[in-house]
C-alpha cells in the first residue's frame, strides 16, 4: 500500500481496499536524519514567522525539541490546544483556528499539528482527524502530521496510509521510520505538490540534505517493500498488549488505558519501581504523576522479555516490602 | 531622581532618600521607537535562541506583539507562569526556573520577564520584585522588567527608580513614555555594563537606531528634567482613583478592584456598556468576562472627563433599559 | 503628484504630466522609525531565507547596517553585483538573475535592490531603472527600491515619483523622509496589493507600528503636502551644484564628477583636509582612495555655508602648507 | 593518532611523533549528518548574529550551501576575503579582521573559516595556517576549519591531527567523513571546553541529535579504529597523483596544477571533453574556464580506472576531431 522508488524519489500511496481500484496518490518525498528535522522543516513549509502552530501542550514538538520548531520556522508561536488522552479537542481547536485573526498584534493561526499516535499512546480514529482537518480547513489553516509512531497507529486502526493522511486532510505528514526498525532516517511526505520545491531548499538549508542518499533511501525501501513495517508495528503493538494483559492478571498494579499503539501507561507501588530500576529495567516514572510508569515496547523486544517483566512485577507485588526500621 | 544627559547618552539612576546621600549608578541607555522594540532588544539580550523567556500568560510580550520576542531572539520560547493578578506567582516560578535545566531536549529556562504595572494594572511591591529576582539569580536566570506602565508603579509605591529595578535584581528595563506622555520614544535601560555593546549591536541590527536621534532624547529629556513624568503618572493614577469612587457611588455597577496603577476593571449591564459605547467612549469590553470592562486613564484626560463618564454611567442605571418589544 | 491622506493610511501617487488626465495609483503605505527598518521589511516580504537579494557591493544594505537585512528576512544572502558609478550593470545583472536557478545547493536570486540616488550621491535614469527591472522581472525576481534619497533623485531627473517607480517596474520603495527635512519618520510603498497583509505584520512583529502613529503620519503629511519635500530637495541638490561650481574655480582641488544629487566628491591636498577639518568641518575623507573626499549639501544648509566652505578651500590653496622643519 | 570512544563520546588527538612521548587533548564530539550541518553548527557556535564569518569568495560554505551558514547564525554574513588557489591571503585577512571593528553600522569580524583541503584541492601547510590563526588570534576572532577534505589534506602534509588544528590556533573542525569513506556521518570536533554545552544545543536544535546514535558513532569507530581514514585519503590522493602523471604523458591536456590531495585541474580540447561525456565519464567542466576540467578521485575508485581514464584522453587525443562540415 507504499511503494517507494529510490531512484525517482517518488513515492505511491494506495488505497489498499480489497477487489477495489486502489486510489494512486503521488506525493513528495523527503529523507532526513532524524524525527525533530522532520518535523520541523515540515512546519517550516506550513507557516509564516508571524503565524502560529496549533498543537496540543504535551506535544513532542512542543516540549522535546528544545524549540526546533521555533528555529526552523524563522519564530513562530506553538499554542497549546487542550485535549484529554493528548488529543487535540475538536471544541478547543474550533475557538483556537480564528483567534485574533487578522489582528497584528497577535500571531496568526497558520496549521495544526497532529500527533499519530500521540505522545501517551493514544490514536486518533480517521473520523476524529478529518475533524480536526475539516476545523482546520474551514478557517483557512493548514495540517500537519507527526508521525513519529505512525505505524503504530496504522495497524491499530487497520487502516490504509491513504486514509489515514491526504484522505483526511493532512497536507504533510512526518513519517517516521527509525522507532519502528530504520537506523538513520525519518521521512517528510508531502501531499501538496505546491510544497515540494520550498521543501527542498530547506531540507538542503537546515543541512538535511545528504550527500549518499542511497544510505537513507535503502532503509526506507527495505522498511516498506514487502511490508516489514507493518509487521514490526503489529509485533511492538502486541507486545503491549500482552503486557497489559500480564499486568492486569497482577493483584495490585493497576493499568491507567488499555494501550493502543505500543506505550502503555500502569501505576505502580513506589516499591516495585525501585526494584525494577535495580533490576535493569528502563523506563519514565513519577513524571506525570506519582507512581504513574510508562512502558514502551518495541519492534524489537521479544515476547519471553515482555513476559519477564511481568514476572518482575508480579515477584515485587509478591515480596512485601521490607519496612524501613 | 533620574537624571538624562542626551549629549553623553548617558542616565543616572539614584536614591531619593531625603537627608541621605544618594547612591548614584550610571546606566546604559538606548532610545527606540516603540515598547515592542525595547522589550524584544532587551529580552534578546538576556536569552540564547534555545532558552526560555518565563513570563505571565497575559504578559504583552505573550499576547499583543505578534511574536516579535520570537524573532528579535532567534526563536526563544515564551513560556508562561501562572500567577494571580496578573503577576508571577513565587511558588509557580520556583518551580520552573530549573525545569530540566540541562536536558539538551528542552529549552533552557533563561530569563524572567516582569511586568510592572502588570497587563492588568496590578502593581508589584519592592518586596515581591526582589522575591522574584532572587528565585531567578540563585538559578542563574536574568531578569527583565517590561515598565510600559513603568511611572504609574513607580508614583503607586512612592518607592524610587533604584528600590524598583537593580536593587531589586532587575537586568535590563524597558522603560515606557510613550504611555505617560512622550510622542516617539521608549527606552532601553541596562544595569549591566557587560550588555552595553550587544544592545548597541541589536538596536542597530533592529533597524531602531534612529539617524536624527536628537528628536528622541528630547522628549526624554522633557519628560525627565523637572518630575514632568511623575506628575504624569500622578495625575493619571489620581483620575483612576477618581473614577473608582464614582463608581462604588452608583448602585449597580461593580468595581472588581481598587486600581493601583491608571487601570480600573468593573462589571456593567450589558445596556450601559451598549449606552456608553453608542456614546462614544471607547474601551474594552467582554474579553475577560462577559460584562467585565476595562477603563484606562491617562495623563491627557482632564478630571472633568472622569465626572462625566461616570456620571454617564449613574444615569444608564438610573434609565432603565427599554424592554425589547 | 503624491497626496497623503492620515486617516486612512492611504497614499497615492499620480503622474504630473501636465495637460493630460493623470493616472492615479493607490499605495499601501507603512511608516516606520529608521531607513534601515524601511529597507529591511520591504526586503523580507520580497524574498525567501533561501532567496538572494541583488545590490550593489557598495550599497546601504550591504555595508551599513549592520547586518539587518540578513536578520529581518532570516538569513537571506546579499550577493553583489558590479557597476560604475555604484550604479547596477545591466550585463552583470543579466549574469546574476538566473545564476544557478533551481538548484537546491544554492540561494535562489530572488529580488533586485535598487538605490536611487546611489551611495555615491549618482541618478538612476528613468530608461535605466526600467531595463534593470525588466532584466529582474524576465527572470522572476522582485524589484525593490531603496530611497534613502528619492526626492534628490527625483528633482534632478524632473520626472514624476509615477514614472520613477511602479510605471519602471519597482514593486516596493523604501521612501526616505529623514535625510530631506522629517525628524523621525520613513515610509515602506508598496505598489503590490497583495503584499500589504504580509508588511502590516512584519512592521508589527519587527516593532515598528508605533502607537502614535499620529506623530508619524503628520510629518509624512507636512512633507508632501505643498511640495516642501520638492523644495527641500531642490535647494540641496542646488547647494551641491553651487559647490562644485566654487570648488571648480580654485586651481588645486579636482572635481571628480558633477553631482546629480546632493553628494559631491572631489580630491583634495592632505594639507587642505587638514586644514578644514581643524576649522570644524565635518565630512568623510580618505574612504575611497587618499585625498578623496565627499560633502553632503542638506536642506538645512544656507547658501552662504556653501560660500564659506569654498573660500576656506581656497585659501587652504592660497596659503601654502609650512613645510615641516 | 585519534582515538575515539563511542560509550564516552570522547574522543582524543594527539601527537604522532615518533620515540616522544604524545600529548593527548580531549576534545568534545558531536556526530551529524551531513558536512553542511557541521559546518553551520560549528559557526553558529563561533559567531554573534551581527558577526560576520570571514571566508575564501570561493568556499564551500559561501557558495553551495543554500545559505545554510546565514540561517544556523541567525544572520551572519560571510565576508569574502581574497586569495590565491583558493587560499585565504594573509595581508588581505589582516585588512579584513579589523574592518569596521566597534561599529555598530557594520557586522563585526568575528570568525576565520579555512578549508583544509580547499574547495580546489590545494593545502594550506601547517605553518600557513599558524599564520592565519595568529592574525584572526590577535584581533579578537575565533578559527574554524572546514576539513571536508581533512585527511586527505592531513596526509598530503604527513602532519598530526593536533599540528593541523588546535596546535596552528583551530578552535573548531568540521571533521568530514562521509567524502573519504563513511556512509552518513560527519562530526564537528571542538577544541574549545566552553562551547561544548552551546554546540550540544544547538546540534539538538538542529534536528541533528540522532536517537539511534550508535549508528553513527558506528562508523567513525571504524572509520579511525585501525588507520582506515589514513589508508583511505593516501589512496585517493595517489590516484590523483597517478592521473596527473598519466595527463602529462599526453601531449595535447595540459595540467593546470600538480594535485595536493584528490582533486586535480586540467585544460582538454572541447571535443575531448565531450567524447569523455559520451563515454559516461561525470566530471565538472568549463565551470571556471572554458575547457577547464576537474577530476576527483575517491578511496573508492580503482587504480585501473584511472588508467582507463587516462588511455580514454589519449585516444581522444590522437584521433583527430572529425571537422564538421
Amino acid at each position: 500500500m507504499v511503494s517507494y522508488t529510490p531512484n525517482t524519489g517518488r513515492c505511491f500511496m494506495s488505497d489498499n481496499i480489497a477487489g477495489a481500484s486502489p486510489e494512486i496518490r503521488e506525493v513528495d518525498v523527503f529523507p532526513v536524519s532524524t524525527g525533530t528535522a522532520a518535523n520541523c522543516i515540515a512546519l517550516a513549509s506550513l507557516v509564516k514567522p508571524w503565524g502560529s502552530i496549533l498543537c496540543h501542550p504535551d506535544s513532542h514538538i512542543n516540549n522535546d525539541e528544545c524549540g526546533a520548531p521555533e528555529a526552523f520556522t524563522g519564530g513562530s508561536k506553538l499554542v497549546g490546544v487542550a485535549g484529554n488522552d493528548t488529543k487535540l479537542d475538536p471544541p478547543s481547536l474550533r475557538a483556537a483556528v480564528s483567534r485574533k485573526a487578522g489582528d497584528v498584534h497577535c500571531v496568526q493561526p497558520s496549521v495544526v499539528s497532529i500527533s499519530q499516535a500521540t505522545e501517551s499512546g493514544s490514536v486518533y480514529t480517521v473520523d476524529e482527524i478529518c475533524e480536526l482537518s475539516s476545523i482546520a480547513k474551514s478557517a483557512g489553516l493548514r495540517v500537519h502530521m507527526d508521525g513519529a509512531r505512525f505505524s503504530n497507529a496504522l495497524v491499530h486502526l487497520d487502516a490504509s496510509p491513504a486514509e489515514m493522511t491526504w484522505k483526511a486532510g493532512v497536507d504533510v505528514l512526518s513519517f517516521g521510520l527509525t522507532k519502528n526498525g530504520a537506523m538513520t532516517v525519518d521521512v517528510i511526505i508531502s501531499f501538496d505538490p505546491t510544497l515540494a520545491s520550498e521543501l527542498a531548499f530547506r531540507q538542503k538549508r537546515a543541512g538535511q540534505l545528504a550527500s549518499k542518499m542511497r544510505f537513507h533511501t535503502a532503509q526506507i525501501e527495505a522498511y516498506l517493500a514487502d511490508g516489514l513495517w507493518l509487521r514490526n508495528a503489529r509485533h511492538a503493538n502486541g507486545l503491549a498488549a500482552r503486557l497489559a494483559a500480564g499486568i492486569k492478571s497482577i493483584p495490585g498494579p493497576e493499568l491507567l488505558k488499555e494501550p493502543e499503539a505500543n506505550i502503555l501507561f500502569c501505576r505502580l507501588a513506589p516499591h516495585v519501581i525501585k526494584e525494577l530500576l535495580g533490576r535493569g529495567y528502563q523506563f519514565y516514572h513519577d513524571r506525570w504523576a506519582s507512581g504513574t510508569v510508562r512502558f514502551v515496547t518495541s519492534f524489537s523486544h521479544a515476547p519471553t522479555s515482555v513476559d519477564e517483566l511481568v514476572e518482575a512485577i508480579r515477584s515485587c507485588y509478591v515480596t512485601k516490602p521490607q519496612s524501613r526500621m
